[in-house]
C-alpha cells in the first residue's frame, strides 16, 4: 500500500517525479503497466502473490494513481530490495544466542515495480478515483483492528520475558517489579480490549462480509501507536543495564574468558546462567534489536501513521450528535 | 457495600470498634440482627430496597462479617445522612444556571444500621466466609464492567460541551482545540472500548447467568480512574478561565450589572450569551462542581479504588502462561 | 491583563464590539478615557492600585488597543463584579469545618471600565504598538516563572494533608500508598526545578532590573497545566472516596446523628475524628472546591493557556541551532 | 561501582559465590587483594585509570565488600570484555552510513577483578562500612545531576535530526509536526531545568567541595528514566517507518539497484538523497541502534535504575514537614 510519496507537502500528480507514487503508465487491450514502489511491505517476501493498492484518497486529475491489482511477487519488472533492521546482521553471526530471537522473525522489504504489465483479469481497481478514499480507508480500517490481536501477543511475551527474568535475578517479589508488571499487563490488556471491542461491534455489508467498528479500530490503532513503547519501558526497567552491556556469545563461549562470564553471570542457585542470558537477549531483541521494528515502530506506522488515526478519529467522532446531547440538557434553542 | 472500615491495617475482628464492619450481632429464630454502616451510598435515596453484602473476602473468626440480606432503605434502625457535595447548596439557590445542570444529578448517602433486624427470607449470606471472596469480586467485576458505560455516556456530553463552548468562542476551528477534542474522544472510546470488550468475552454459568470477563472487567474500571481526569484536564483547558471567575446568576440577571455582563461575555454574533453561560456553567459542574463528585471521584474510588483492580489484574495476569510462551521460544527446560 | 476577548476568531479592531478589548475612547491634554474590560483578576479586589496592560500583540491599526496605565481600583467608573468559585458560599455557612482551609483564600473579579480617565502622568503606554509584543510576551515570562514557586507551595500543603490522611486512615506504610506519596513529591519537585532554573538563569538588563529565562520560564508553566492535575488526582486517590461523600459539620455536630458519625468516622485509636474530618474538608477543597480554582484552573490558565506557551517554546526552542549539530556530525552541507 | 550483584534477594555476605560483590580478599603490610567484577563502565576503556567503589550501603559483617581505590585499569589481573550493543557491528562494516553517527560512541565495558593487589597509597574506604551509604548515595546525588545535561545534549542532537527530517520530508509546517517537535523541546528542556536547578541550589562542604541538592538531583534523574524515552517515540513518529526499513548503503551505492533506490528515497528538489539517509540512519542510530543504548537503557539504569531515586525521594522529601503545615493551616493539635 505505502507509496514513497516524494515530498509530503504535494499531491501525487505535483510531484517533480511522477513515480513518487505508483501510477498507471500505459495501457493496451490486454491490461495496464505500472511504475512506482511500495515500500514497508513486511509480507511480501514470503509471499506468492500480492495485492498493491493507492496510499491515499485520489481526486480528479489524480485517475492515473487509483489503481489496484494483483500481482505475482517475482513478476518481470519487480525488484525487491531487502531493508536493513537493527541488529540484523547478528541473524549471520556463527552461535545463535545473540540473536535474541533465532526461532521467529520478519522483514521488511522494498518493492519496486519498473514498468509492471497487469493483465485486465487482475486490476481491481482502474482509475475510479471516487472509490479510493473508502477503499483506503476499510483497509486501514481492518489494518489497524488487526494490531489489538497482533501487537499484543508479542506483549504477552515480552511480558513473560520480562516476568521470567525478576525471577532469574531474584526481585519478583519486589514491591515495585510486581506493580511493573501489573502496568504491563494493564496495557497490553487495554490493546486487547480495544482489538476485541471493534471486532465485536462489526456488521455485516450486504455483500457478505463483515466490517468492524471504524472509530474503534482507529482507536485501537492510536493506542498501539503508544502502549507498546511503555511496556518496552517498563521491561528495560525491570530487566537491567544488562541487557545492553552484556559480552558476546563468542566470548561466553569463549575458553579464555567464558568461565569467568559465566561465574559472573550467576545469580540465584537454581538459575541457569545461560537461560538467563538468553531471556536478557530477548528482550534486547525486543525493546532495541530486529524485533523492536515491529514492536516499536511498526506499532507507530503500520496501518498509518499515529495522525492518520486521529484524521479518522475526528471524522467519526459525530460530535455534532455530542453538541446535541449537552443542548438537549440545557435547554438551547 | 463500603464499610467505614475504622483502622484499615486492621482485619474486621481487630478493629477498636467492632461495628466498623457491618456484622452479625445477634440471632433468633427469626432471623438476624445487624450492626454497621454502609457508605458511599449512590442510590440507596431513591430505592425502596437495596442489597447488602461485604466489603472484603473474609477469614476463619470473622464468620459474623460474612452477611448479606435486602433490606427496605426506610427498615426501623436505618438512618440514612446525606453527604455534602461541591457546590451542592446551589441547588438550594433562587436561580437555576449556576447549578450547572439542572435537570439531572444523584446524591451520595451515608447509610447507619443501628441493630435491624433482617428476617430468614431476606438473608442471602449468613457466616459462609468461603464464598465471601468470590462474592465480592464478582459483584464488583459487574460493578467495574458498567463503568465502562456509565462513565463513557457523561464523557460524551462533557465531549459535547467543551466542542459547543469552543464554537461559542470562535475557536472550534484552530488546530490544538481540535487535537485536543480528538483526544478526549480517543480516550472516552478507549473506556467504552473496554466495557465492550469485558462484555463481550462474558460467558454462561451453569447457573444461566452471563459473567463478563474479569480480568477486562478490572482492566476497564483501571483505566476510568484515569481518562476521565484527564479529558476534564482537557475539558478546563478548552473552555478557559471563565469556568471558575464567571459572576453569579443573580449578577447575570441584575438591573445593575446584568447589561454589562452581557456584554463583556458576549463572543460570536450568532451566540446567545445565556446558552455560553450555561455551557460555561456545566463544565464546572463536571469538572469541579456536583457532578465532578461522580465524573471524577466516584471513577476513582467506585467499584474499589484502583488499587483493588491491580491486585485482581495480577491475579487474572497468568504470568506463569506468559513465562511458558518465553520458555518455549527460547528452549528453556 | 485579560480581555475579555469578543469573538476569538477575530482581531481587536475587527469585533463587533470594539470593547470587547480593553481601549482608549478618548484623549484630552490631561490624560485619556478607557473602556473595556479585564477579568480573572486575581488580586485585584485586595489592592489599593492596579496596572493594565494589552492582552496580546498589536498590529498596525489597532494603536487604541496598545494602552497600559496605573490606577486606583476604587476610581470612578470602575465596578467590580464578584466571580463565582466552586463551593463559595460555604464561607457564609454557619460553621466552619466545611469550608475546607478556613484561614486562607483568594478571590477573582470581573473588572469593568466605563469611561474610566487615566491621568498623563499614570500612562505607561499609549498606541505603541511596537511594544505591546514585547511587553506582553516579557510580563507572562515573569508571571509564568512566578508559578514555579506558587503552586508548589500549594502542591506542598496538599501532600502534606495527603500524608497525614493516609496515617489517619492506618494505610501509610502500604507500598502503593508510599509510592504515590513519591510520585506526587517527585512531580513538585519537578515544577520546583523549574521555577529555579529559569530564576538561576535570569540575566540582568540594560536598565538594571533581572529577567529570567524566557524558554525555561514557559517549559515551567507548561509543566504547571499538567502536574498539579495528577498530583491532585493521586491525593483523590489516597484520601478515598469520602472527601466527596462526607456529611455536612451540621450533621457532625448534630445531637441526633453526631455520635453516630463520630463513630463511624473513627479509623485508628489515637487520631481524632474532627481531625479526619478537617483534612478530608482539605482535599476536597483543594481538588474540588474553592481552591480547585486556584489550584488546577488557574495552573492551567493564569500567565496564559497551555497553547500560548507552546508558541513562545517554539519560537524560543531555536531549532535551526539544533540542525546545526545534526549537520556538523553528519558532515551536511 | 556496580556490581554484578548475584541473587539480588540477598545480601552480599549471603550470595552462594562471594565475589559477587567486589570484596577485599586478603592483606598485608603494603595493600589489600581485591575480586570481583565491575559491570556496565562507560569511559572505563578509554581511561587510564579509575576509582572502584561499592555499589551499595554496607552493614555490620560485610566489612571486607567496604572498600574503595584508585586502580590503572590495565592493572594486572584485570580483564576487560567487550560488551555488545544494539548494531555494533556496522561500524566493522565497509561503509559508513549505516553506522549512524560515524563520528561519535562510546563502549560499555565488563571488568572483571582476579586478586589484584592495591597498594596502601590507592585506598580510599578499607571496611569502614559506616561511610559507605553516604559514599554511595553522594556519588550516585553527583552522578545523576549530570544526567540533567548529558541527556539534554543528546536530546538536542535528536530534535535537530527531527526537524530536519521533517524539513526533507516537506512536513515541517504541518501543525501536528510542529506541535510535537515543541513537545520534544518541552521535555528536553524540563530535564535541563531539573539539572540547572539541583546545580544551583548546590552548597559548599567544610571540606571545600561543593555538592548539589540531593532531592532535586534525584528528581533530576527520574525524569530521565521518563522523557527520553518519550522524546525517541516523537522522532520515530515525526522520522517515519523508514528509519527501519530502510536499504543497506551497499544497496544505496550498488550499481544494479542503487540508482533505484536514490530515485525513490527522493523527496523534495533541494533535499540531497545522501543526506536525507544519512538523518534516517541517524536516528534510528539513537532510538534502536548503538546510541540508543545510552540515550535509552543508561537513562534508565545510569546512577541507578529509577527505584532507586524514588528511595531517594522519599528519604528526603521531609513529609514530615509538610504535615506540619497542613496542621498549622487546619488547627491540628
Amino acid at each position: 500500500m505505502t507509496d514513497t510519496k516524494g515530498d509530503r507537502s504535494k499531491r501525487p500528480n505535483k510531484q517533480t517525479d511522477p513515480d513518487a507514487f505508483l501510477h498507471i503508465v500505459d495501457e493496451n487491450d490486454d491490461g495496464i503497466i505500472v511504475r512506482g514502489a511500495k515500500i514497508h511491505q513486511t509480507g511480501f517476501l514470503n509471499s506468492h502473490r500480492a495485492i498493491i493498492m493507492p496510499t491515499l484518497s485520489l481526486r480528479p486529475g489524480e485517475e492515473e494513481y487509483a489503481v489496484s491489482f494483483g500481482v505475482d511477487t517475482n513478476e518481470k519488472g519487480i525488484t525487491l530490495i531487502y531493508g536493513r533492521q537493527s541488529c540484523d546482521t547478528r541473524k549471520m553471526e556463527k552461535g545463535k544466542l545473540d540473536i535474541g530471537n533465532y526461532k521467529y522473525g520478519g522483514q521488511e522489504i522494498f518493492v519496486i515495480f519498473e514498468d509492471v504489465f497487469i493483465p485486465n483479469d487482475r486490476i481491481f481497481m482502474k482509475r475510479e478515483i471516487k472509490f479510493s478514499g473508502e477503499l483506503v480507508n476499510r483497509f486501514a480500517g481492518f489494518h489497524r483492528q488487526s494490531y489489538g490481536g497482533c501487537k499484543v501477543g508479542v506483549g504477552d511475551v515480552l511480558i513473560g520475558a520480562t516476568s521470567l527474568i525478576s525471577e532469574y535475578n531474584g526481585v519478583e517479589k519486589a514491591s515495585h517489579i510486581q506493580d511493573k508488571l501489573v502496568e504491563m499487563v494493564h496495557l497490553n490488556e487495554t490493546l486487547y480490549s480495544c482489538g476485541i471491542a471493534c471486532s465485536s461491534l462489526g456488521f455485516q455489508r450486504e455483500a457478505g462480509n463483515y466490517e468492524m467498528d471504524m472509530l474503534l479500530a482507529n482507536v485501537c490503532k492510536q493506542n498501539v501507536t503508544r502502549f507498546p513503547y511503555e511496556i518496552g519501558r517498563l521491561a528495560e526497567d525491570i530487566a537491567g543495564g544488562i541487557i545492553c552491556t552484556l559480552p558476546s556469545e563468542a566470548d561466553f563461549n569463549s575458553e579464555v574468558v567464558g568461565s569467568l562470564l559465566k561465574k559472573y553471570l550467576s545469580t540465584c542457585n537454581e538459575v541457569s546462567v545461560e537461560d538467563r542470558y538468553k531471556v536478557l537477549r530477548f528482550i534486547e531483541n525486543l525493546t532495541m534489536g530486529v524485533a523492536s521494528v515491529s514492536y516499536r515502530t511498526e506499532s507507530m506506522h503500520g496501518a498509518g501513521s499515529p495522525q492518520a488515526q486521529r484524521i479518522m478519529i475526528r471524522r467519526q467522532a459525530n460530535l455534532e450528535s455530542k453538541k446535541k446531547l449537552i443542548k438537549e440538557i440545557l435547554d438551547i434553542n
